[in-house]
């Protein structure tokens, strides 16, 4: 079972109704926040996650709605005692604000505490855990600025049922046929083919995280076909020269990120305060991106998404 | 016409229904923002006040509920292109990390941008506007921590209308009686003692915010009969002694404070975030203060005040 929850749904200008960036990803056990804008630790509360939970915390870039939210968090966590490890990915010039707010609290002396500099000019794998992985790539934005992409690994394939029992595979015959080798049955001399005694293992999960970012096409390998891309569109087509100049895209351009990508969902997400109300940005992306595969972002908002559930 | 505002009656671990502390204080056309924990610009925006409008802002001291909303909200200024003066008063420790968050965005380059230094040894006039002032005073707590009297100065007396209209004075032996002077008829050969022909005018607006402080007795005589106290509460007297190691007050001690500096009224806040319930502070205090003098904040609580009303 893998949930992508959106704390903040806004951009700059948080209001009571859309918080600044801000979301928490559940995978395997593992819970990554990405990006932490004001107020994340009150929206955290609100909808029911524990701030000593999070294991990775994740800040695409150093403008302030993606990261003043650190601070308070950070404190919380001091203060409730927390003993877990935690992992922060961001721009390496977070560290001295780190310092001279928090001083030597986060040495170590508390709870086990990393920050890693996230590389803004490549595409990294930045975190590999038993069944998933992270990538850090490059967007296009005012100051360096990365996206995220988690990726499951691949599950080895389903062995059909019917064949074990009627042929008794041993368990290391079992293994090897679920990555993927052939079966050769001595008793009746059969060869069977992988792709007869087993079936394709649903699609992993994987997600995208573009925050802030002109309109750029992404063209690493590994950041194609997600299930789920997030992604800004701060503002419609009729503000398009505002948005290139911001480097911030248009509901469409994200559509059009979208097909480029060859994503299956469209969340769209970190719309500027000054639109009130937002379904415009779904007819918009709408032009280029399946209507019923676009997803508008709000605060609260929750997906569960579970491939191996039994049918 | 003044008004108190509570933006967040929380304390240091903030929750949706009680964000960390901030108030506003509205006086003869100022806006006052006494301190600014994560989230005041939500808050200021979900309550109705432009963050444009803010002309002071006054830090308590340096424990992060109180301080860490200030950068979203001076991000959120300089985004709106701000041009009205601001003017901070903290801790001097606050300059470097405004400076590494900031760098030189604050230094008027965008808005005249004043921070002054608070002395947390003696008490000051911080403030002096032409009809109110402002002092802070040092409070007792883990790091050096403010409190702040905001005092509307003493209006003039009242003069008798019927005495105006009998003997007719000039407009400056008017503005001299105002002042508390005699007056002398020349025509009907009459002294008239100041007091036969003015009236009280009425108790000047005082309000007194005690933020994080243990249990002190505050002797200084400018911070006396206050008509509004606002003082912390965050336990009640069952964990006195987690009070006084936290160097915080319970519901008992904020209530004895109030009967020290004799208080009209008593606003207890910045409850602990383990009390779901507090009618209790209230039941407590009122062992030695008047029940019903005694308010409990909440987000969005506002007094307006208004002792020259017409009745």
């Amino acid at each position: 079972m893998v949930e992508i929850n959106i704390l903040g749904s806004g951009s700059s200008l948080p209001m009571f109704k859309r918080f600044s960036p801000s979301q928490i990803v559940k995978i395997e056990g593992k819970t990554i926040l990405i990006d932490c804008g004001e107020g994340t630790q009150i929206q955290l509360q609100r909808f029911g996650f524990s701030i000593l939970n999070i294991d990775y915390i994740l800040i695409s870039h150093l403008h302030g709605d993606h990261f003043f939210g650190l601070f308070g968090l950070l404190s919380s966590m001091l203060l409730l005692g927390r003993t877990k490890p935690l992992t922060i990915f961001a721009n390496k010039n977070l560290i001295p604000i780190l310092e001279i707010i928090f001083q030597d609290k986060l040495s170590g002396k508390y709870f086990p505490f990393d920050f890693l500099p996230l590389d803004f000019n490549n595409i990294n794998k930045i975190i590999e855990e038993d069944k998933f992985m992270i990538y850090s790539f490059p967007l296009d934005h005012s100051v360096p600025t990365c996206g995220f992409m988690i990726q499951e690994k691949q599950r080895p394939r389903n062995i059909i049922k019917s064949f074990v029992e009627l042929y008794h595979p041993s368990i290391s015959d079992i293994k090897n046929i679920k990555q993927g080798a052939d079966y050769f049955d001595k008793n009746s001399g059969k060869l069977f083919k992988n792709e007869e005694i087993t079936t394709q293992p649903p699609q992993p999960f994987s997600y995208v995280y573009c925050s802030d970012t002109a309109y750029t096409l992404i063209n690493y390998s590994e950041i194609q076909n997600p299930i789920y891309l997030f992604t800004e569109a701060t503002f419609l087509q009729e503000k398009i020269d505002t948005a290139k100049s911001k480097k911030h895209m248009t509901a469409s351009e994200a559509a059009l990120l979208a097909c480029h990508l060859n994503a299956q969902h469209l969340i769209l997400g970190h719309f500027s305060s000054e639109y009130r109300e937002i379904d415009l940005f779904k007819k918009e992306a709408s032009q280029h991106f399946p209507f019923d595969k676009i997803i508008l972002a709000y605060d609260g908002f929750k997906i569960k998404y579970d491939n191996y559930k039994k049918k």
